[in-house]
């Protein structure tokens, strides 16, 4: 029996950090095992916000790409591409912006959030195509017949829009699109090197991008116990954020001696993050170097998503034939 | 030195009339002569009032596409295509639609003008699609390099939308799209068979597709000077739909016998209407037989098409290469 499919992409608005990998990157990597998996930067997403400034839309799309595949998205199983290299996602937008209505889309709870949130920034949220985000990723979804989207509870408005939207599609002209589902999986949460959410905009983030140099002065300057003043104050490994990293790189065995020496004020914070930023390099180490690799060889790259879009574009121009003929398209005898 | 370009299309929202002859398909024939003209069926624009009935819009297609050749566009000269076939246009539309603000396309007179017409037919013209119809016709205009664009009046201020849309463009990506002009020409104003505008939503249109029979039964009960009654009253060609159609088939010298004899009740409005019948058919006569014969040819009308759309992309992909670098859109090392 053929594989499901899944479907998921990143938005190049930023850089991937941490807090992407351990809350969708690692999950999509074990994904591959199981499913067909269509992965890709969506840099037509990310005009959403950054419309005034597009130089940086590709130096994220650049690195974004760098990171799946560093991180294990495999391209011998799964395509990884870049969504305006597949132009039929504009055009099962198009079709699809013409039978949903404004009001689903002013009602999607993150569109009124983000205008508010990105309007303090400066960042003008007006536009046709921020309005129309969530049609696109319909397109985006429903074009590769996607059964599963992996998802975090944050997004779950967004897929139950897609899944109105295809009904509506089906209802209108017949059984033609698949209605995906939430893939909702368990991930590892890590807080920002502040305590915060990990976030681009709270400045608190560690990329995979980030050199070493960069990686280890952001690590040794992360936040922990406030309280633990001095060297010989005992700390609170549960209200400390070097510890929630330690829990996921600490080697078996070594996590109950952090969490000991800390409390027993033993262990200084300054060691302990110094040992944070070894384990973090051992954690990464092949991914980092399978990063620099590939960073230093772009015509490979260039080859990989030249593959990965030729599969989209071969799965998503048959969706578009029966797309087209269900919407009666084209000029027929 | 190249010829300049025009652009024009009609969508697929219903058969041509005589009205859309005159007004528009006779200008654009001339404008062969000067231009290098793109022509082309609109039939996703159609969508955004037909969406919930397709099968009309492929049905209009295949009858527009036959009165643009039977006219006298000319596929040697002229790219003539159908929208859909371009995938392009969807293309330039997801990325206009970025850069364009909501509230530009609600100040749109047309837009709350046709919402509130179209609703009492019974219409949903909530959708998405329809609020960005401009943003659409302006991707479907910038992406030819069209240096004018024939319009009536009642399409200025669309046209000044796309103006502002490439000026913004340009203004964020730097000088890259033409900004089009309105070509305001000259043409003859036919009324409805009823004396209101000619209008498919009036039902008082003689349509190019309309067969002999179908024609001579309209012509024949157009309406005529409401005053006369009797056959021996005098009528008032001025006030008199048929005369109207004269003025514009009448062979030479044979108009003002015919307002005399109307006039002094010497010609009934049978004959007069009889005789009108026979000079429409002359008026059109070729114009008919090769519509017939094309009708009888489709596999002809999928060449020309193909031909159409094929030169069409070609220049569209041009246009997307450039807007693409300027939007740095895709992966580059």
């Amino acid at each position: 029996m053929a594989k499901q499919r899944v479907l998921s992409g990143m938005q190049a608005s930023g850089l991937l950090h941490l807090g992407n990998y351990h809350g969708a990157l690692e999950n999509w990597v074990r994904l591959q095992d199981d499913y067909e998996c269509f992965f890709f930067v969506a840099d037509w997403h990310a005009l959403t916000t950054l419309f005034q400034d597009p130089g940086k839309i590709r130096e994220h799309t650049r690195e974004i790409v760098l990171d799946f595949l560093a991180c294990g998205l495999d391209p011998e199983r799964s395509a990884i591409f870049v969504q305006s290299e597949v132009l039929q996602h504009a055009e099962l937008f198009t079709l699809l912006s013409m039978l949903t209505p404004v009001p689903w889309l002013e009602r999607v709870p993150t569109y009124k959030d983000k205008q508010r949130d990105l309007a303090t920034s400066g960042k003008d949220l007006s536009s046709f195509g921020f309005l129309g985000y969530p049609v696109l990723q319909a397109a985006d979804i429903s074009i590769y017949d996607a059964n599963f989207v992996p998802v975090g509870e944050d997004q779950l408005p967004h897929l139950e829009l897609t899944r109105e939207i295809v009904r509506r599609f089906n209802f209108l002209y017949g059984d033609c699109l698949v209605e995906p589902k939430a893939l909702l999986t368990r991930h590892k949460v890590l807080p920002g090197l502040d305590g915060r959410k990990m976030s681009k905009s709270y400045g608190n983030a560690v990329y995979l991008s980030d050199d070493d140099a960069a990686v280890r002065q952001k690590l040794m300057n992360a936040v922990t116990d406030p309280q633990r003043q001095r060297r010989k104050d005992p700390g609170r490994p549960e209200v400390c954020n070097v510890f929630a990293y330690h829990r996921l790189y600490a080697p078996a065995g070594r996590l109950s001696q952090i969490d000991d020496g800390c409390r027993r004020a033993e262990l200084g914070c300054v060691d302990c993050k110094k040992e944070l930023v070894e384990t973090f390099f051992r954690a990464f180490g092949d991914i980092r170097a399978r990063r620099r690799a590939l960073a230093g060889d772009p015509g490979r790259v260039r080859q990989i998503l030249d593959a990965g879009a030729a599969r989209a574009r071969e799965v998503a121009e048959r969706t578009m034939i029966r797309v087209r003929e269900a919407m009666k398209m084209g000029w027929r005898p």
